[in-house]
């Protein structure tokens, strides 16, 4: 295992502390138990409280800061964080318009946002299973939660911003959910630190196909093929399942799991809009690289959002965090 | 080789064009000879002009827009652009305030740009060589020029935007070059699609101190040491010969060169600002992720930059283009 680390038991800890520091302007990282919040805190709108395992960055610690997260709450690589992490991120960012959780479908996450949601009174939750590639996975009953959570964070982030309600926050994060699929797809492995070996062996010529963000299995292998024979089955796969209405208009993003570079993150995207456009559908807002990353695993991701015209207004209205920034 | 292509002798097209596509409200990429503009080129100021090879992405087509560069002209995977591309690029964006060229200090580009700057009347040069490693090297005379150049981008790109005349231009940009050093490693090579083998071995526990965006060889290599001992030889690499004044201001890049995960960077980040904080120095500005990127290497580079009050402002001027975005 080649990284840079000085121990593993302490670089998730050292890892949030450089991330405090380099962007300090936007968040403040909070130590025992750990979690993360804006530098400065509202506490006059609903907060929108994430989490997840580690591994996955910039998702969800750089996207706390102003029209996206409150707070988030790092687990260990690939672990959900714990209850008492969640508690004291309510804690400090909360206000009486509520909480609101935003969570990625597994089992363990689920599990732990459960009791987090019920020992904050009316506090509400949104599940994300964007990813359509299988219903039931290593670590998961239903679809997975992957890289579409990112756009449910930030369209409902924008409108609790906007001083949105707590139902009219879930009932629009249920829309964005309705509305996004994902798949994924891997050229190598990534290694969890703890482990010290890759999670998965792969071949040399081989693609799994609807690999997930832990680099769980997905549909199939197959040798490697071209680019636009990649992008055709992953397209194929969200489109037959969002079945989005023609000459709709959608969200596309392709997602970097960590290892792929820029080059060919920008071809596949080119490879998929062809796709979207063939298929009568304008891809009217785009977003290409690493945001939901599976460590340094080579391989991405296709996500599609068939947007409305309130959800479009809430993706671009004003972001200001370490890993989308616009408008401000 | 694991990439995402259609056949190797395109991948720069296509994957130019999927970012035009992505981009589409920021810049314009044009074909035959390639080259990328902003989508609207403002023909009334300083226009900055960079370029290089390509598998460096987000540099250099990632910086085109409002408050950075005017155009970019992109090489095949790290082969210098040819001076019709640089011509082209002047032709659609140049006014009669001038034409600024930025190249990075390698012999190819070197001579290229030499040309272009020949044949555009008046034009001027910037020539970035940040690197501390090593004097010479595989593809250059004196100092290479690396993740410095977004800086000098930047900043210039901020005073150009403002209407600053191309003399003053020039000054600024060798006020910022002369204040920035940076230094990099290596855990992994990468490979250029053309090649398809890596571009150098190295040992699973082994460390390419001192690196090159091309992997070229640094300094020595060494057994992989702790996050915290392998900052140290950079910082000191870098603190050594820029001899900051005591008590200044230093802007700090933490870029990775695309094979690395965040929370490794941003462990990073933090071993190197507590050094600077030991040396008496302040972070005051602070960029981490994949900017100068060489493909799919793991490893790192670390770029201070001595600020004075004119290059803060600058730096924190609005900026627009894919790769960086603030204040717009």
């Amino acid at each position: 295992m080649k990284k840079f680390l000085n121990d593993v038991d302490d670089m998730l800890s050292e890892s949030l502390r450089g991330f405090g520091a380099a962007q300090a302007d936007i968040v403040a990282v909070h130590d025992d138990p750990m979690f993360v919040t804006r530098a400065a805190p509202r506490r006059d709108k609903v907060a929108l409280i994430s989490g997840g395992g580690s591994g996955h960055e910039p998702l969800h610690a750089g996207f706390v800061g102003t029209g996206m997260l409150d707070a988030a709450c790092p687990g260990q690589v690939f672990t959900s964080p714990t209850p008492d992490q969640m508690m004291a991120a309510a804690e400090a960012v909360a206000s009486d318009a509520g909480v609101l959780w935003i969570v990625k479908n597994y089992s363990g996450d689920v599990m732990n946002f459960e009791m987090a949601q019920e020992m904050v009174d009316g506090s509400q939750s949104l599940l994300v299973n964007d990813d359509v590639a299988v219903e039931d996975s290593t670590y998961t009953a239903g679809r997975r939660g992957v890289a579409g959570t990112l756009i449910v964070e930030k369209i409902v982030g924008a409108a609790a911003e906007e001083g949105a309600g707590l139902d009219a926050c879930v009932a629009l994060g249920n829309r964005v959910i309705a509305a996004t699929r994902s798949f994924g797809v891997a050229l190598t492995s990534c290694t969890v630190p703890a482990a010290g070996t890759p999670t998965f062996d792969i071949g040399d010529n081989e693609i799994e196909m609807g690999v997930g963000i832990h680099g769980e299995p997905g549909r199939h292998r197959e040798p490697l093929g071209t680019a636009d024979a990649i992008a055709g089955q992953m397209m194929e796969a969200i489109l037959s399942d969002l079945a989005p209405a023609a000459g709709g208009k959608v969200l596309f993003l392709v997602n970097g799991f960590g290892g792929t570079p820029l080059m060919e993150l920008d071809l596949m995207y080119g490879a998929g809009a062809k796709l979207l456009s063939d298929h009568g559908l304008t891809f009217s807002r785009s977003l290409v690289g690493n945001y939901v990353t599976s460590l340094e695993m080579a391989g991405c991701s296709f996500t599609v959002t068939a947007l409305d015209d309130e959800m479009t207004r809430l993706w671009d209205a004003p972001v200001h965090t370490a890993a989308l920034r616009w408008g401000c």
